[in-house]
């Protein structure tokens, strides 16, 4: 048996582009004398158009393209996540299209509501059944199916001769490899080779990076990470015998990679060509600024150096000798007599207001030069800051998308380095090079420049501290005690997880970002602003 | 029997608050003579605490004063509405806690997953059973349970005699008479007492107004809207003896109720005293000015004018004659000089950039006020600008809450015209008065003032036109060829539904305001910013 196994990018709600996609696709798997199609979860609509699907109107348009597709299907088969509606009743589903019919269904069985998932919200469960194609029974287990033994083993009993996986996988920086693992084990239970199929999408921040693959006791091959990609398979009885080359990337490669995909697609769907941000010298801003251009090209990025009278002479050069490094256009504009300007306006301010003050200014630039150029302001806090406040809502928070918005400072650091030392494998070449910014602006102590001789480390604990406990409180969801228990130091901790309480409020008004980490603080992590838990 | 209700309000996450709420309620019960004291929904830890739900510590906590409060119960019951872990699996449940023991539980059975409801993220699915209390049979079914007739009717299959209903049910326009229609024919199909019991509170911008009753064929008593009440209610074999007054309220005076509660509930959680606005001299300020004070005080609203070259005498006149009226202090500052600072800065702007630059100038000014006078800035968009992105982000969308998200234009002028002849019977009085603005600026013609004798009609359709096609759009969730078949102009339809679509961005990173309609534009409905649907 042969499958086109098609790992495409869909465009979330455009129904028409994704039909075209899917019948490119199955006319190649046509040329190609394929036997099945085989796309992502929900190709139809893309996933995922989230509210879109309580919309009657769009249901409506998506049945007529599907009846089209249905019309013109020839006698290789079309299997087409998508999402039908019985009996009142939304379903994930499988219709297997073929000779102008459908000859078979099945349904997502286990449906996800945690996470970044909401699925509860839109579909009910269904039954997953074995569909015969060509004397081929194929089990279709849709995603989160596979978490689980049931799926799988249910249809194995049902005569399932092989599995057959659309999903719509989001990227975390472990989950490729929790991925196979858990295709092992279902693989042990079952015997039965598993074809897993993936979208490619950047989607407001939520990375699926294909990385689809082949499976039957061992992993046979593996298509691109964030790319569009396809291979046709051959499958005999229970092995796979297509092979390829299975790329490997460090950690770090494959984040950037992530964060590459996540601001390209951001931009191309929202029609956005370049971007603007403020430089200031510091690390934050000088990575922003090289996956800009390794997303978008040198010419379409644009930085904005905008000093007071806080900013160091090394901050200036470091900021300048960035944008020569990445040879992107650059332009200083001091704020100091803005910064004056409105201070005096209001018959002055001091303490955490003047720095505020200094941030809006800086905001209000980047914004109005936006409006003048159409580019997207980038914005530039990393997930340590993120999570304690450590930034100025309406200043450094202002802007559309922000690349590293799910990184700790800590992997700032070491993304930086990396970064500066290689090509990343994970990306497409866009006259690429290395390094990209002054050994300097890693090595030297953090410091927003907001008065005089400030320092990150005056407000905050080291970041190699802040950062352990940030990952156990977030990520790890332990309690204040637990924390404590685990030796670090108890006003320190109790600091930290005040701050993260009291600034959800800034985080609500925050711009989108890349989901890096197995808990974002945006969707993934849903806390009440008026939250008066104690712990 | 005698049943102790508690219209209480808890505090989010804050359990040893509410344990003691708990107890000094259970305590007049007692006092009371009553054989149970009934609560609202989850009344524990708050209606609701979303993610803290996932924090093994913050469950241990509830475990700990769920035991201390077993331990000092006595003769009368407790039925505790509250979160318990079983097996790995939470549910939404109720404790009956009576001399030492837990005398019985019953389990939430319909967990709610759409609207602003994300209940499957944490609980299963559990069984209602019938609670045996002092010889009596008790139902207990939770909120969602009551609105299908399964859970009804299969308690009274058990044997039940009477239905106590803890509940936390978010207010909306229409709710109560929603609610109590639901009742009616749950009555119908059982013909058992029913006794309401909800949570009164504004959490983040959703209010839950109480107005728990008893109703045994008809409505016998209603306990307060938008403020905590109790009462003892008799009820003997299946006729509730007991009744009150019951309050009835316009449309409009309910909506400003919500409002009020909403901020002032808001205010007080995050422990802000006083607020601060830019009045513009139109109605969406004035109305937000005057509910502010109606919430917290007029010694707590700080107004502040920003005139620039555009804004005419009588915006200057209207301004200073609402703070009058208000009796609310009242500062001019001019943004003239800040805009040319900026504009001459970065090299001139023009068009949108000038507009949003202006602004963005009173955003900087009153957030550096509410910096140096911790006073929280109130946001005054409506809920028709906020659908069509008819505001400049990190301008006027500048604050910490925003009292009248959710209205549409037309309410923002039938709650000022009802504000402005009228005191309102559903909130507390604090020294109110009318009128609270001139009549011009109910009907003079909307204008933002960014640009020579501008109006908002040079730019959308006609308020009374365009909140229809809103309506249309989110609230009935039509398409746009049902919009337009309706008979309205096709291009105006168009031209809407595509600014409701590119301003998602703008939302996301809006302030949270009060619930008010039956679908807000927050996280009732959720769309991707990224959305290629052409409908």
């Amino acid at each position: 048996m042969k499958i086109f196994l098609a790992q495409v990018k869909p465009r979330i709600g455009d129904i028409e582009y994704n039909f075209d996609l899917i019948k490119n696709c199955y006319l190649k798997a046509c040329n190609d004398n394929a036997d099945i199609c085989l796309f992502p979860e929900m190709i139809s609509v893309g996933y995922t158009p989230e509210d879109l699907l309580h919309k009657p109107s769009f249901l409506m348009e998506l049945e007529k393209h599907t009846a089209s597709l249905i019309k013109n299907s020839k006698a290789s088969t079309i299997l087409l996540p998508t999402v039908i509606k019985e009996k009142d009743k939304l379903y994930n589903a499988i219709l297997a299209i073929q000779n102008g019919k459908v000859i078979g269904k099945s349904y997502k069985q286990c449906i996800p509501n945690y996470g970044v998932f909401d699925e509860e919200r839109y579909f009910s469960s269904g039954e997953p059944r074995v569909i015969d194609i060509n004397e081929y029974k194929i089990g279709v287990p849709i995603c989160e199916d596979m978490w689980f033994p049931e799926v799988a083993s249910k249809l194995k009993e049902k005569g399932a001769e092989i599995l057959l996986v659309p999903n719509a996988s989001p990227y975390d920086g472990e989950k490729f490899n929790t991925r196979l693992e858990i295709i092992r084990k279902r693989y042990q239970e079952v015997r039965l080779p598993i074809i897993y199929c993936n979208q490619v999408l950047g989607q407001d921040g939520i990375v699926f990076e294909g990385r689809s693959f082949g499976y039957d006791g061992s992993l046979k091959f593996c298509l691109s990470a964030f790319r569009e990609d396809s291979i046709v398979v051959d499958v005999q009885g229970n092995k796979i015998l297509t092979t390829n080359n299975i790329e490997n990337f460090s950690k770090e490669d494959e984040l950037y990679g992530a964060m590459v995909l996540g601001l390209r697609d951001y931009m191309h769907n929202n029609r956005f060509k370049s971007v603007l941000l403020g430089l200031s010298g510091g690390i934050d801003s000088a990575l922003v600024a090289a996956i800009a251009v390794d997303a978008l090209g040198k010419e379409n990025v644009h930085a904005i150096m905008m000093p007071s009278k806080f900013t160091g002479r090394e901050s200036m050069e470091d900021a300048e000798r960035v944008a020569e490094m990445l040879e992107i256009s650059y332009r200083v504009i001091a704020i100091t007599d803005i910064v004056e300007t409105i201070d005096s306006g209001i018959g002055g301010t001091s303490g955490i207001a003047y720095e505020n003050l200094q941030s809006r200014a800086r905001g209000i630039i980047l914004m109005s030069i936006s409006n003048m150029t159409q580019s997207l302001v980038l914005t530039t806090g990393n997930k340590s800051e993120n999570a304690v406040g450590y930034a100025t809502l309406y200043g450094d928070m202002c802007g559309g998308f922000n690349p590293i918005k799910d990184l700790y400072k800590t992997a700032v650091f070491n993304i930086a380095k990396f970064r500066n030392s290689k090509l990343p494998t994970s990306i497409q070449v866009m006259n690429l090079n290395f390094p990209v910014m002054p050994e300097r602006v890693i090595t030297k102590p953090p410091s927003a420049e907001l008065r005089e001789d400030q320092k990150d480390s005056d407000s905050l604990p080291e970041y190699s501290i802040l950062d352990q406990i940030l990952e156990a409180y977030i990520e790890q969801d332990l309690g204040k005690e637990e924390i404590i228990d685990k030796g670090f130091d108890k006003e320190t901790v109790e600091k930290v997880i005040k701050l993260i309480k009291i600034s959800e409020y800034k985080r609500r008004q925050s711009a989108p970002g890349v989901k890096l980490t197995t808990r974002t603080l945006d969707k993934e992590r849903r806390y009440p602003i008026t939250n008066l838990y104690k712990g």
